[in-house]
């Protein structure tokens, strides 16, 4: 189906429904006992266990299950800045992938400011009903600084999942990549193209990987010591990446690298440059919905594997890989947050779902609907969490 | 069953449940289609949509029927300032009558701060995702404000169901009261003891339906000329009661009054008291979970109506006889308010449901699963929405 299909088909599929997201009682309220028990008086008892123990909210209540899906609206989809009630059908639509992939209870929280203070102040309001923030659709630099401060002030999960959810799945990709082009991870070489949230989280989960060195370019070409008008997160970034310190446009960047991955705009790779890479090249190019470089393009460069954000070609980079066996993992043992290790973790997991015997260059990652991958995920997340000691059950 | 039955009912149903809320998908994701439909790349023509025009929003997505149960903690059932966390299972209980009673979906918001400028700003910048808002146990007379603040600066309705949904059944069971005891409405002379929120609120109401005089009292006796201490909505509240400025306690000024209504505090009321009412008395004591007089005293004392918040007496004054269909008629036609009108409609609705031939001493209001009680209401919360040209559809 193309694009416009899905337009249509989503115009009916709104309309009809009135969105997506619907409120459901866990318990049946058909009789007055039902409503005493429910409601008052019963319901006394449970508010009352809750304000001598703070911790029973997670015993009687649907904090446990809860996520909150939560958007300024500044960076939809590749639609930009809309605004909060604009970028609701993409949270009510996130909200609903939490339930179906993972029996996640996820609500979409559409907040009507672009005040980093405000949005922090009123999410940590909010947070008492909530077990977990999956933040989303949220600008650059500004989703750094919401995340680190939400991270900072709240003991439950904050995750962006445009930063990590991505950055985990791609990790995931290149982990089985490199298997099957038979070289190691810590040698790998990486240019990352896009040095946006997304593209600095994937760095920085690369790094966690142990890779050789990773070059981060923007639309100028690489971060180095010669580049300007360098935000805070970027600096902080180019401090652990660009170990040679290179400078140059993205062509010239390119030329011996290992792995290419794309998070910035259309046509950015072309197969020239792709011929110019090193031997089995791993290229994922995630510009949605143009990719940097189309597949076919990118093999006659040369590439040995080619990832992109689309369903219609092999080895997509789906985030619904990841946020919901995440959180599951995570609220299953009421982790305080998702911390490296557990992003590491369910990178390997992802990974793993595909055996060795199974590995193609065309299928280096799990399908979408594949049922192992959220219990794979979860059961993952939560190991590493226990480890580290974020667990709290 | 006792009280102390339904607490151990509740522990266990709350605990076994993790809560009574839970979010459900009103469309199914088991293709990789249904997957593009309502999620990347369809959902983005919604978004454009709405981007255009704001209100689409409540064609496509789920704030047409979504309300918020919005709660600082400070006045949670007879419990007091027990906090945000330690409300959430009242919140839950209440969306969840929403929906069992209306089909109107709601969603538990705890805010966590006390401060009114918080709560407002909090409220409002979540706003887009809701099509309502119901402000619940606020302690007084913070919640007037908070409501007042959230009418002027949001477009959708805004009820704090303490004031105006009790406010409603009680005049609903006046009215049919009044009926049966052979006085107008427009000759009942009332008092209220409480003068709290709610006893405010049903006064203002009771004022809609043009009763003679209401004289409001509190610990202190009546709020007259000679009263101190008076926060500034008892003031304004005076300026339009106790028409004869009584003074004294609150037996001094049930002498000769047609109605009794208590939402104050257990016992306040004898049944000596009772007797020295007018003919015919009529007396609705809701202090829960023990009233200012039990139904059995009252009747000694000669009260011709007795109604109470309890289930297990007559004509039991309980919420969930209003909050739903006055939710469900107001998002029907998409009102930007709750005005008087609509409650006075509702109110009038309610008694309704009671033909006269059905009337009774011991049935002047429906029973709460009366399926009949939502549809009525709702309908006519819709007409008089409509016109009084606050219906948007």
């Amino acid at each position: 189906m193309t694009k416009k299909d899905f337009n249509e088909l989503a115009l009916k599929m709104h309309e009809e429904n009135l969105g997506k997201v619907s409120i459901q009682s866990k318990v049946g309220v058909s009789t007055k006992d039902d409503l005493s028990t429910a409601y008052t008086p019963g319901v006394a008892a449970p508010c009352l266990k809750i304000k001598e123990n703070k911790d029973d909210v997670y015993k009687y209540t649907c904090k446990s299950n809860m996520v909150a899906v939560v958007s300024d609206g500044t960076a939809v989809l590749g639609l930009g800045n809309i605004g909060a009630s604009a970028s609701i059908p993409v949270m009510e639509g996130k909200s609903i992938l939490f339930k179906e992939f993972a029996g996640v209870d996820a609500f979409p929280i559409c907040v009507d400011t672009m005040d980093i203070d405000e949005i922090v102040r009123t999410v940590k309001l909010i947070s008492p009903v909530f077990g977990g923030i999956n933040l989303e659709d949220i600008n650059s630099p500004r989703c750094i600084e919401i995340e680190n401060r939400l991270k900072e002030e709240l003991d439950i999960p904050v995750f962006h999942d445009d930063q990590h959810g991505t950055a985990i799945i791609v990790s995931a990709g290149i982990i089985n990549a490199a298997k099957l082009a038979g070289k190691k991870i810590e040698d790998l070489e990486i240019v990352i193209n896009g040095a946006g949230s997304a593209g600095m989280a994937i760095a920085k989960m690369l790094l966690n990987l142990n890779v050789k060195d990773i070059v981060l370019c923007d639309i100028n070409g690489a971060l180095s010591s010669k580049s300007e008008g360098l935000n805070w997160a970027q600096k902080e970034m180019l401090a652990v990446t660009n170990k040679n310190d290179q400078d140059g446009k993205l062509a010239d960047i390119v030329k011996g690298k290992d792995v290419f991955i794309g998070v910035s705009a259309p046509k950015m790779l072309t197969k020239e440059m792709v011929a110019t890479m090193a031997e089995k090249s791993i290229v994922f190019a995630m510009a949605n919905p143009t990719p940097e470089i189309f597949p076919d393009e990118a093999k006659e460069g040369g590439a040995f594997i080619v990832g992109t954000g689309r369903s219609d070609f092999p080895n997509q980079v789906n985030n619904v890989l990841a946020f919901p066996g995440i959180f599951r993992g995570a609220l299953d043992v009421r982790a305080s947050e998702i911390n490296e290790e557990m992003k590491v973790a369910a990178a390997y997991a992802i990974a793993g779902i595909i055996k060795d015997d199974e590995l193609t260059t065309e299928f280096v990652l799990p399908d979408a609907f594949d049922p192992r991958v959220g219990q794979e995920v979860s059961a993952a997340v939560a190991k590493a969490a226990r480890e580290t000691g974020v667990a709290r059950i």
